[in-house]
């Protein structure tokens, strides 16, 4: 039967520079008579690595370029927070009413470049991890390490989409599980070829942890059971759509 | 603590014109010995409602128009598929490669107006619901009716995104809970006003079903438990961005 459980875990609700998130994750399950099994695939808010990567920066000590502020002027954005969401986007891809689309150097396209000013304390802001596959890799070597299972592991953070209101957690970083289903080239039962059956599964189980997180509740990691997915490596710079292909870049 | 379980439902591997999604539901829970609880969201496939609902087209019995006709060579697209989207659409948002971007009579932005001919019999094709809300609505009525629950519903379809490769299931209709978690104006652990905190639930619920799902295994209905959602009313309309404040249309 298709059964998946999706479980916060408590006790992690803030993570200091220098903290391993992985142990802080063992410890946590450990402490909250979580058995972990093979093909268990843990989400983690990108805010905690972001902390405990020292990924915070203060507004007091930015200084704003003459770009940034004509920009923060034209947003009603503090220049300060413009110049950091510049500094870590390759270029902007839209600006209107008071939002500013990016693209960061990771390659994602989303709002102010996943720059975040909640639950990082006041007048300080949340930066994306440098390399969101990296620390996903190291939480789930920690995680082996300690435990002795080896878990999928997904760095999320909440996008906002063209189209639609509202967020949806997506996955920044991915080690230890294949990010894309693809089931294109076999049959349904019907004989049709599936031509357009490419699912972004990661993205999905990010969506799905999101669930058990909540901004206020503070449950920055949850534990998914139960999804048989394939594929033991994988980035999440496969989730990226080349721009050559992209229509609305 | 926070838990939700996402249960594929067996046994309703299709549905025929005239069949209530609801009874079928009704009658699968208790097959599984499924027993339902206040609270519980069940996440359904449009293709079986668009079934059930006779929204079937074979493309034997259209003529494409000329305009039809010219997409379809420019995309490389069946030109009688290409008529039924745009019957389906209020107007083409973008094309490019083979891909054919509509805004839907009911507002959403999507490739190919949803229409989709996999797992819908060979030179047949499945358009979305009419009034997906409604369908929702009709399927939660029979539920409450036959268990004396009434669930949230949401009927979901697989949408690709801009930017992001590979589909995330969404959700076209909703009944029973509120699509969209507002959480602004509240504020975090810091005494910081949380303004950008506005999570589209009713999409990562449906995202977090097509894991239970698959397109092979053909589990068009899922069973979420343990998501404490709040509201007892909503609309899929509410997940749509107004056309004035979107960049991308």
């Amino acid at each position: 039967m298709s059964r998946l459980e999706i479980i916060g875990v408590e006790g992690i609700d803030e993570a200091r520079r220098g903290d391993s998130i992985g142990a802080l994750i063992a410890e946590a399950c450990a402490r909250q008579n979580v058995a972990l099994a093979r093909g268990d695939v843990f989400v983690v808010a990108h805010k905690i690595v972001s902390k405990a990567e020292g990924r915070i920066v203060r507004l007091a000590d930015v200084e704003a370029s003459p770009r940034a502020v004509e920009l923060g002027r034209e947003l009603g954005k503090d220049a300060r927070l413009v110049e950091i969401i510049l500094r870590e986007s390759r270029r902007v891809v839209r600006t209107g009413g008071n939002a500013l689309i990016v693209e960061t150097h990771h390659g994602f396209v989303c709002a102010n470049a996943g720059v975040d000013l909640s639950n990082v304390g006041l007048e300080q802001a949340a930066l994306l991890p440098r390399d969101p596959d990296a620390s996903a890799r190291e939480i789930r070597a920690e995680i082996e390490r300690r435990t002795g299972i080896t878990p999928g592991v997904i760095i999320s953070d909440s996008f906002g989409r063209a189209w639609r209101l509202g967020t949806v957690d997506i996955a920044v970083g991915v080690a230890g599980l294949a990010p894309i289903k693809d089931e294109r080239g076999t049959s349904d039962s019907y004989g049709y070829e599936l031509r357009a059956a490419v699912c972004a599964v990661a993205d999905e189980l990010a969506a799905a942890a999101e669930l058990a997180m909540g901004k206020k509740d503070r449950i920055p990691v949850v534990l998914i059971k139960g999804y048989e997915g394939k594929g033991e490596d994988g980035s999440a710079k496969e989730l990226l759509r080349p721009e050559a292909e992209d229509l609305f870049r």
